[in-house]
């Protein structure tokens, strides 16, 4: 169990640059021509990065669902009321919900969080509760949250990635729930990109132009009362932040810490991504980038990370939804590295100029 | 066992259009907010036309990797020798090649099919041996098969198509192996969509500016000496094709007379898939395109046969790869439609707009 923020980045070094290089000069001599798996190659050779291996294996997936409520629903930017967030949290745990059947379709662990919603969420057996507050407070108005509820947050994101690694993740994926948390995304997102509100804003589950102007207006607002700090996220969290954000961005940490590799999901876990970078820069080596959502500031997020999305199918739904496909694709990179034939083993004649390749130092 | 083109042609049925209409209704009231799965919303509801039930299954997945040589080589068109074909043929049966090792890993049967090997593959339970023949003639210098042993190739890939439905298969992905095949498809790619034939040369497997324009001018010879007739596909499959291509074709139509859905990979699937829609345009209401493949010519491929990508992972390996990928995406999209739970299944509450939406007659 870690106990402080220190602590937890204390556990993060780099990927290992050695196993990189080992990974990518098995790769060539793996029966293809060279970089004919395009993508799947540099997502094999980061996991051997993440995991001190030329031939990495996943053997479990999981995704960490964080739901939680924010108070700037009050000025009416959401289509959908706040008591959907608790419900969506039921629906999770009785498996209707988009990411519970594709985490059931595709062999993945769903850890249910409640990580402040607003109302009491019936008791589950496999509902986590570390409910951080009932809610956040309106960031229109001031600060969301505490700096002490910011950390606490991140604390118990930490130690259940921690949890889903040492029950048998070694792929950990991001989903969040929480109606107004765009809101509270693109605000953070503005914080640490320095782009303006208006850039950042989408339209989440909106409907009307007006509606997007509106958000965009009470997102400016958040940024000119708070004046979040962005050489201090933890502060940009406590700010403009939101419970389910930070367990997010804990998550991250925490995986990296322990060597599993992270996807995020779409807007909201990239916002919880920037965090997790603020606080821990070293965090990006274990980071991949499910895909680009049809939200607008997702784009300018995985700039600033420097993440490339492997999914570009236009979801906006979060869950984890985008993350849980895309571990798919990052599993099967791991395969095709790991246990795919070298020319050598299979006999099969490599191309001429190859000769050189496969005679280089590795 | 189907016996002429003919009666493939007459199996095939337009998608169900009234399946596709309840799937519509049906996704509006799945607990998202509507359209926010973005492309795999509209790839169940085609999965609904296809399989004629607004809540369609996708219980096996099968690729068809069909193997074949092409005189063509003799110009110097590839980077790799011809024996390579046989070489990688053993390396699906035993597993080691990317295909192989993607269709463990994500639960897909593989059928591995001699189409036209120039040497003998040694015998083995799992290959397939329908050898059209040794190897194609040099398109270069004439056709490059006859028409008897282009419908022969067709119709074994029509065959093939059906005997993996019935062994379970629900999505059929196609696959291509054969040093030489990306010059044919080039060529069938001019021939069909009417594009020049420097806008169809990629670089396939090879290396240098000097090998790709020697590989433009051999396919503008190979148009101009065979002149292919574009309203006629099984004129530019004799002409300028090859026999894994013309299985492949076959694949597409088997499965579309059938009922299951086609999964194509890259540029040599699509050249097939070309092959196929000039034969019988509704076979498209089937095919799914898997991947953009960073083979030049797919782009126009992919626009003439109107059909989306669902990868763009810069893969150029063929052999199915990136069909074997998407299938689980086509997979996830149909569980996502018919396992999902409803606003009133769920007891959340629905955004107001949606109340209009949900009373309309469906």
């Amino acid at each position: 169990m870690i106990k402080t923020l220190g602590e937890a980045i204390a556990k993060i070094e780099p990927a290992d640059a050695g196993a990189m290089r080992r990974a990518q000069s098995r790769q060539r001599n793996l029966t293809k021509p060279p970089g004919s798996l395009g993508r799947l190659e540099d997502v094999s050779i980061q996991l051997a990065g993440i995991f001190k291996t030329e031939r990495p294996s996943i053997n479990g997936k999981a995704v960490i669902v964080a739901a939680g409520d924010h108070g700037v629903v009050a000025q009416g930017v959401t289509a959908y009321p706040q008591e959907v967030t608790a419900q969506m949290v039921l629906n999770f745990l009785s498996g209707g919900a988009a990411v519970s059947v594709m985490s059931k379709q595709l062999g993945v662990s769903q850890y249910i969080v409640d990580a402040g919603v607003a109302s009491d969420v019936p008791a589950h057996p496999d509902l986590r509760v570390v409910k951080i507050g009932r809610g956040t407070d309106d960031i229109s108005q001031g600060p969301a949250m505490t700096r002490e509820q910011a950390e606490e947050a991140i604390l118990a994101g930490v130690n259940l990635a921690i949890e889903a690694a040492n029950s048998g993740a070694d792929l950990i994926a991001t989903g969040d729930m929480g109606i107004g948390n765009t809101t509270s995304s693109s605000a953070i997102a503005a914080a640490m990109t320095g782009k303006s509100a208006t850039e950042m804003t989408g339209k989440g589950t909106g409907r009307t132009p007006d509606e997007l102007l509106l958000k965009a207006v009470v997102i400016q607002k958040s940024l000119d009362v708070n004046q979040p700090d962005a050489t201090d996220a933890l502060d940009v969290l406590t700010k403009v932040g939101g419970f389910e954000i930070g367990v997010l961005a804990g998550v991250a940490l925490g995986a990296a810490g322990i060597r599993r590799a992270v996807v995020l999901d779409g807007f909201i876990s990239g916002a919880a991504g920037l965090i997790a970078y603020g606080i821990c820069p070293a965090v990006r080596d274990y980071m991949f980038a499910s895909h680009r959502s049809a939200e607008k500031g997702h784009r300018a997020v995985l700039s600033y990370l420097k993440l490339r999305p492997l999914l570009d199918l236009g979801l906006r739904l979060g869950e984890g939804t985008g993350a849980v496909l895309a571990m798919t694709l990052v599993e099967t990179a791991a395969a095709c590295l790991s246990n795919m034939a070298t020319f050598g083993e299979a006999g099969v004649s490599d191309r001429e100029d190859e000769q050189v390749l496969t005679s280089e130092p590795s």
